[in-house]
């Protein structure tokens, strides 16, 4: 059998709950997995890796300690390892994220807002 | 200043040459590349590394000896490490591509459409 084709919005309909990202499909030792996101997460920085952020539904900023990044439908950006970060969306957000399997919500900051970082949908 | 935002449509409209994909970022020791595809590409693995496909507009197949798996906008596909596969798109298809740095995209073939695996747009 071939590879199997996954479908975004499908996989997406799975989820409901907010700041718990789903893992998808694995390449090598990344993982891709999808996230809605609604609210204020935690300021948190991955000491050991970047983390790449793709909007597929909605908007959400990225705030930094020197700015914010707006990230509409169709947008990314990649936030460089150890960069204190915080997500932020007012309505509710479909997310993209590839980061190396293992990558903890997070980072080194921990508490209520941490998920399993091996959940697969 | 923070990081930037990358507007997948943007970095599309500077793209016209088919099969030859294009750096849009860099996460760790992994590249995402944009490709505009046309026509069919040639039989071909990657001994080395597993690939993904997301397909951002458009539709394409991967021809696979086993089968062929179909993507339309907002589809994926992991390609496995050393499988051999055949890309096609009747029309024009937009492909956003994530593969370890340095990966080639005719990969143990080689021949005429070989491209840079180091060109940023």
């Amino acid at each position: 059998m071939p590879p199997q084709a996954i479908n975004f919005h499908d996989k997406l309909q799975l989820i409901s709950e907010h700041w718990s990202p789903k893992i998808i499909a694995r390449m090598n030792d990344t993982h891709l997995k999808l996230v809605k996101i609604q609210g204020e997460f935690v300021w948190h920085s991955h000491p050991e890796t970047d983390e790449v952020f793709v909007v597929l539904d909605g908007s959400m900023t990225i705030e930094f300690r020197d700015g914010v990044v707006t990230l509409n439908n169709g947008e990314m950006v990649v936030v460089p390892k150890g960069v204190e970060h915080r997500p932020v969306a007012a309505e509710e957000c479909s997310v993209l994220l590839i980061e190396p399997t293992g990558t903890v919500n997070t980072g080194d900051a921990g508490g209520d807002m941490t998920a399993p970082p091996d959940a697969w949908v």
